[in-house]
């Protein structure tokens, strides 16, 4: 839902809002609501029904999170992750969303809720997806995110656009590294697009050209949970919606929405585990997701490298214009002048080169840092692992 | 220290080695270690007395924390500001630190202990202090992002370079929010400079102009901690560096070391308070903090509406120079045609302005965003104080 471009904005909004109004949710973790004017007015309509919610703002448009619930929420934090592409690429706005992931605490007859809801970065080629560093850096800090707030939670549930399939490395890095399971796989009963899909090729919005090698679509939308301490979560039901509902021409949004029943109960003795896969395996998904980011690293140290190189050139340039000026005011240069015109933009073309190569170089200096914090981190895991298996 | 910068900052991270190395603490929480390189050294140098370690990598330069310990480190976190200054103010590079929280957990004696370490925003002029409201962003994201992550900690620490003096109203939030103690006014024994001063007059390093109303110096340096659960946590001893050590004609830093001793027994009864301040008088801290935080709201807002002007008159006179070149090419303009090199001159600045004027209007969109949301959550956390006294 962004302001001016996206397409029956306000009407899809107000669906949306209906929908909620009707189904009468527990909890509503919404993404890509950018525009806060929608939020306000989803807030206003929904009022009755859910008169809790909270709006997470961060970077320049905003993170497009919010919740909205029927039960007090005690407590929020927001998570801005540190590596979220590139400002230079205008065409994928991400960078300028400040994605995050928001935290929100409520507590529902005695049982403490920790409840995260997010978005990472799409993927806009899957065959040579730039930024999976990225998003694989924003799994690992979701993953730590979750593991050093949820200590005194009884139940997490995560909620989001995950924009990552199942079987990607990072969503298995997710779960394996915060034992969270996947509503979808746990449901006892589903109803909805199939194979749980969230992106599909019939609805209008998507587009259909990226959904060729997957002809039903895929699931990229989760809701993930686990309770720990002395409590049991089970998935009674996984529903998604199905384009359009009836009476409507234009489906909610471009994701189809994931809607889960779940029935926790308090367990007579505490369950131990709180990481569901093997450890052995576990360790096998982290050297994945470190060699990915070890490749970003590298993409990220010649970049900086190039813009360093070309900030230098520039600056170069520059100083032989001086020179060469400062030859002709003092009178030493007997030969032609140089054109004044053709001097100045030579001037002002290397300025800005010189600015924008030192942005660029700055910039790329910070995804080094982080890409290179994140990898060492993994580092950290895989020993500790090894070491304690 | 600062690499090309500091003076003799070589031999004084050897000294700082020196001393740690002598001293044989449990636990090293440094700040300003600006180069990766000096840590590393550091890391060689105490090896043997503190065989773990971890450093902070943040921002363009990074974020100059680092820890070193005779206990391993099982987990680290790192947490960097939303706000820290501003890019274009190069003299004060706080920006290009990217300024954070650094979060490890050790465990003692079956203790867990959360230990933070953090550098605020400096102040650099405390008569007109425009990065007030930052700090205050800084001091409350340390507060919730320690209340969020320490709850399954036995014991939490807080040491770092705060740029708030006791009585501040940030420090009063951060110990009132998440109910830290302050080891300098719980110490039963202190040694080291008057009244606890970390930055003093008599340091060859520190801008004296600057500490003329205060003569003593100021304490903005801190040990900051509390019990949680079943233990009892008192300062025994603190200690503070007095200047240079004997036989050295240097001192270690600009600020004077802080050091504790802390001793923590286990007790019989669960305490269930954890926040020290009554609520009442937190509701105060707040509220004033809160209206601190909207005079920068109102700043950034004007701001970023000076610098969206700006970018809209730069767009025109763009539009009216294309205008006027494409009249000329049109053969339509009859008169003197104007002068090439001024006419280009004043193109490039328009595109100069133009680009300057997005990127300023972008970064306080950004910075409104977050006071804004900083404002509510005070907001709504006053409103619980309220209702739930």
């Amino acid at each position: 839902a962004i302001r001016y471009l996206s397409k029956r904005r306000q009407e899809r909004i107000r669906f949306v809002g209906d929908l909620l109004r009707q189904e009468d949710f527990d909890l509503v973790l919404l993404q890509e609501v950018w525009s806060e004017r929608d939020y306000s007015d989803l807030k206003v309509k929904l009022g009755a029904c859910y008169p809790f919610s909270h709006y997470f703002r961060s970077g320049v448009i905003g993170s497009g999170l919010c919740v909205f619930s029927r039960f007090p929420i005690l407590d929020t934090l927001l998570y801005q992750y540190s590596l979220n592409g590139y400002p230079y690429m205008l065409q994928h706005g991400d960078w300028f969303c400040g994605k995050s992931v928001g935290l929100v605490i409520i507590k529902i007859s005695g049982i403490i809720f920790n409840i995260y809801v997010t978005h990472l970065h799409a993927e806009y080629c899957r065959e040579k997806d730039a930024y999976l560093p990225h998003r694989l850096v924003q799994a690992w800090e979701l993953a730590q995110f979750i593991r050093h707030t949820s200590k005194a939670a009884d139940v997490v549930l995560l909620g989001g656009d995950l924009n990552m399939h199942p079987e990607d490395v990072g969503i298995r890095l997710l779960r394996g590294w915060t034992g969270l399971q996947d509503a979808f796989a746990e449901a006892a009963h589903f109803e909805g697009c199939e194979d749980g899909c969230t992106l599909v090729p019939n609805n209008c919005f998507t587009d259909k050209s990226e959904l060729l090698p997957f002809p039903l679509g895929i699931r990229i939308d989760y809701i993930l949970y686990k309770a720990i301490s002395s409590f049991m979560i089970k998935c009674e039901e996984l529903k998604t919606t199905t384009g359009a509902a009836p009476g409507m021409d234009v489906p909610f949004s471009d994701h189809e929405a994931v809607m889960a029943t779940l029935h926790i109960q308090r367990q007579g003795q505490a369950a131990g585990a709180t990481l569901a896969t093997g450890e052995p395996m576990l360790a096998d998904v982290v050297t994945e997701a470190r060699t990915e980011v070890g490749v970003g690293l590298q993409a990220a140290q010649q970049q900086r490298y190039s813009s360093g190189r070309m900030a230098l050139l520039a600056l170069l340039l520059l100083l032989l214009q001086a020179m060469a000026a400062l030859g002709v005011l003092a009178g030493l240069d007997a030969g032609q002048p140089f054109p004044k015109l053709s001097f100045c933009l030579l001037a002002f073309l290397a300025i800005g080169i010189l600015l924008l190569a030192t942005g660029l170089h700055l910039f790329h200096t910070m995804e080094v840092k982080m890409l290179h914090s994140t990898e060492e981190q993994m580092r950290m895991v895989l020993q500790m692992l090894q070491e304690h298996p």
